[in-house]
């Protein structure tokens, strides 16, 4: 398998004046993710740019987030590609999930959909997401875990500490799952945002913790990056309550928020932090 | 069309102290692309989620990152979508791109691929962006336009004095395309880092400067953020010679440079920047 960083020779330029000398560059590797049912065959569904390691909770973090599976027990295995003409590097590109019963819901079937339907728009993917999270089992009272957003503030320094690729690199993302005590359960690092988030929410769904066990409801998502709908949504469909970022939310994300009764805060760093969404508050 | 930025109220919280006041958030909402030609039933490339703006731009880009064209006589038009029962939100949220003939590589074709040859890898993907690149018309000889490591360094400081919708936001990625004398052709912003590259490449097409007129040899490709597979790929289709970048490279990010003959450079900032591939060198 790929290491998660690799050494190259780089010339680095300072004020006109050059030096040689090697540098550590974060590994980025395709992974291919395929479904496996029982009774169908199995087929894919997507390939990720990814940074080797923690792939199979990537992956399970994947398939919850898409709605392919709803808990830990829709999910019989997952292990890597076993096609006896592959090379190493081709085998650990490759993750097949294997199911207990048929996908509670599939990408292709919400690709067709946009196709068919002329009309994907900021408003029919809030409504999809929506009607994803409402479909879940056990959903938390989402107001019952609201963070203090002044506790939000601290969370992105404590996940700082835990970026050992970034500190060799500068060129990792990095997301984590924190308790209201400011403990941390998970940290996970990868060149892709989303791929961060799915590897630590696929942490707990494997580790039994997601849906059972830990209190799930109270947690919160730390992410080293910007906020998208997308981080929302991975956020919204794993069950956290608060989202909170170094960098900036967009639009979308705080309408899901809006929606799904997360908290937002973004620009969190040095004591400070700006709550864009908050299910204790009046809606805006 | 929704507006790139919009108003949001929020509360700050500074050392435990809160202010409630206005703040600007960068928008976000999915885009549909679907592929028009002559003779066939329109097919879909994609959904991206982008920042409103430039949609055409973005079209052409993508379009032409991903082979579907490969150059500006290949385009017929671009338009919104003209179903008489959509709402002005979801018209705005689809495009569609008009060939003249047909698509000279699909989205569809490649994803097909994929599935049925089990084995997407660094190395099948290298190999596929070489082959797209070798397979276009009208090459640059990518080492006739070299830039000066020097010059790269100072690209980032002017890209950011033209990011109106960061200063507003703090939340968008840009990208610019740069003649050897320093001076911009054209920056764009978009809430995605790739969305930003295929609308000032796309841009470059529309104009007809992409392949006719501008010596695309001696452009380079800036970027606000870090430099994955997918930027350079972008970069190596559309011709430019160098690729830079506020943020990190990839582990293969740097290999599709070295098999493409771009010049990679990284974390260029206040005089400093750190080569990562250069043609004029020799191999690593």
């Amino acid at each position: 398998m790929t290491a998660p960083t690799s050494r190259r020779r780089v010339v680095e330029w300072v004020d006109g004046v050059s030096r040689a000398h090697e540098d550590r560059l974060i590994a980025e590797e395709p992974l291919e993710i395929r479904i496996s049912a029982p009774g169908s065959s199995d087929r894919r569904l997507g390939v990720t740019m990814r940074t080797p390691g923690h792939d199979f909770e990537l992956a399970a973090g994947l398939v919850l987030a898409e709605g392919v599976v709803n808990s830990r027990d829709d999910l019989a295995g997952i292990a890597y590609c076993t096609d006896a003409d592959l090379t190493d590097a081709q085998r650990f590109n490759v993750v097949t999930v294997a199911l207990t019963g048929p996908p509670t819901r599939t990408w292709q079937e919400r690709s067709l959909r946009a196709t068919s339907a002329c009309g994907v728009c900021g408003t029919d993917s809030l409504d999809e997401v929506e009607t994803l999270v409402a479909g879940l089992p056990e959903r938390p009272v989402a107001v019952d875990g609201a963070w203090e957003p002044f506790a939000l503030a601290s969370l992105p320094d404590e996940l700082r500490r835990h970026q050992r690729h970034f500190d060799r690199t500068g060129g990792a993302h990095a997301a984590g799952l924190f308790r209201p005590d400011g403990t941390v359960v998970v940290v996970r690092e990868d060149v892709g945002r989303h791929n961060a988030v799915d590897k630590a929410v696929g942490h707990c769904l494997l580790e039994g913790s997601l849906r059972e066990g830990l209190p799930t409801a109270g947690l919160a998502l730390c992410t080293s990056g910007r906020i998208g709908f997308e981080i929302v949504q991975k956020a919204a469909v794993a069950g956290v309550t608060a989202v909170v970022g170094v960098g900036a939310p967009t639009t979308l994300a705080a309408r899901l928020c809006d929606r799904t009764g997360l908290t937002l805060a973004g620009f969190a760093r040095d004591g400070r932090v700006v709550v864009y969404a908050d299910p204790t508050l009046d809606a805006p």
